[in-house]
């Protein structure tokens, strides 16, 4: 993580990285650079450190399974990345042009199929609880990919289906990434579901604030610009919160704005405007802090000690980020 | 099968179609519609039916287990035609159109992603060695989709190459689902590796009858238009055998259509009859029947019954299929 906050699993972490890319030898050397392109572009690992973390709070001691299905679920996360730009038509990741961009749909379809199949090559020695999280996790993703796409440009989503859209995509993986580290650090079942119910939480705080910064973030350092979800058409809790209880200068050119199929940067630059004015942003971090604090509240039924503790860091780090 | 050849396995096949639909439930109905279009529409359930041939053969008992990994390598299989026909623009599959074209890019691609998982989730759930089988699977297709596009047009292409690619998207699949197939029932190393090596004869004989009906078929029965590995710039066994020992009629008349990027199908047709009056069909006859025999060959060390001879049909109906 490029941050100077410590979660004390850096050996962990840095293991899970070879384990990675250990997994990505291929006969085809395309599949596996194009594979590297995606995986060091320098992501955030919440997902793993989640894992690690979970792991120990359980009393985990073998690390080697913890290294092992971490390693697992990143690579399904990166495989998803690639479908994800494709669908989404994105042009940037972390500042780097999206694979398929630079490598050619064909070839990154295929890479995030090879992806999917070495995280399963891991994933699928485990138990069948852990076989089974990890599928759930995938299905899950899928379809709310699905869900997310056929509420395209509606203006009319809930802060439900908003919710339901980010459980699928982002706070199932960590609350899977919390639940695995636990069971694989044989953890109690007590405990298997308090790291499920703080990743879930926690997963859900980290969707809202990135969706956020999407609003208010610096284009240098997220590595992307500002304003994709609303041009791409992504409706999130921002414009949410803007439209049916914000303060906004001009409702229906906002309506109008996120309904339209193409729109240009202008437009971009106006709705995201309209929606900082409305008071929308303070109001999502609020969400955002709400959530944060169900994910502490649930490391109750942790035992105390010091991976307990960082799990707690990790929640505020997650606020507190700009990146 | 739509067909009258009976390998004596019609009631476990209707189990596995039966594990495949219950399988496809999602709580994003679209995903569940998407994959049973692509799965029901009439496949020649060729690998499920190796696999439990070989699943007998090998003296199997728990059928309900040679079920379970004969689907999930269906589903396998449906999720990487569902991506192949996104990279290669294919239009029709069995008279069809592709399902990107029926419901989208995104969608299809998102729903091959949940059909790799749902497979994984039964998959995984057995021993190691057969998850490390069925993983290598995946990755040999994504290796062998990736060798194809780089030699789309390339008419340099060698009789290796060809082997090499159509090994690794159709060939190890068929060898994967005969040793599972021995490997779920139990049998000893020699009945498995026998089992591979039919399975892995039987796939390239496949592939290469595969490529002789895009040359010589009937779009009415093959439910696809002829010369689309011409249209798509795939060279086969039967561009390579008329370049390099045919009497093709105007050679540098065929390589230029053949290396042209964009082919109207005038050309196509151009190309196909050159093909058909280099005598490279029944050369490629001949090639396939030898891959034919190898397959038989290999059964000789599986123990003598009723599974093995209709193994043995099975090489039969696969040399002698016209659709």
């Amino acid at each position: 993580m490029t941050t100077t906050w410590d979660f004390g699993v850096s050996h962990e972490l840095d293991l899970v990285e070879r384990r990675i890319r250990d997994s990505l030898a291929s006969e085809e050397p395309l599949l596996t650079e194009i594979a590297q392109y995606v995986i060091t572009s320098g992501g955030k690992r919440i997902r793993p450190v989640v894992t690690l973390l979970a792991f120990k709070a359980a009393g985990g001691e073998d690390i080697e399974r913890a290294v092992d299905i971490a390693a697992a679920l990143e690579l399904i996360h990166s495989a998803t990345l690639i479908h994800d730009d494709i669908n989404d038509g994105g042009t940037e990741r972390r500042g780097r042009p999206a694979a398929f961009l630079k490598y050619g749909l064909q070839e990154a379809l295929v890479t995030g199929d090879f992806l999917f199949t070495r995280a399963f090559r891991i994933g699928g020695k485990f138990d069948d609880d852990i076989v089974d999280l990890t599928a759930k996790v995938c299905a899950a993703l899928a379809e709310g990919e699905i869900r997310q796409k056929r509420h395209l440009g509606d203006v009319t989503v809930t802060r439900e289906t908003y919710l339901d859209i980010i459980t699928r995509k982002t706070a199932t993986p960590v609350a899977t990434a919390a639940r695995v580290g636990a069971l694989v650090g044989r953890g109690r079942a007590e405990h298997v579901d308090a790291a499920g119910e703080y990743g879930l939480n926690l997963g859900i705080a980290f969707q809202i604030v990135d969706d956020i910064l999407d609003v208010v973030g610096d284009g240098v350092t997220l590595g992307k610009r500002p304003g994709m979800d609303i041009k791409e058409g992504n409706v999130t809790i921002l414009s949410i919160n803007a439209l049916q209880d914000g303060n906004v200068s001009d409702r229906s050119e906002l309506i109008r704005i996120l309904r339209k199929r193409t729109k240009d940067w202008g437009e971009v630059q106006t709705a995201l405007r309209m929606i900082r004015e409305s008071g929308s942003v303070d109001r999502a971090r609020e969400e955002a802090r709400a959530f944060g604090e169900r994910a502490v509240a649930a490391l109750g039924a942790l035992p105390d000690g010091e991976p307990r503790r960082k799990m707690a860091d990790l929640v505020e780090f997650v606020l507190s980020r700009d990146t």
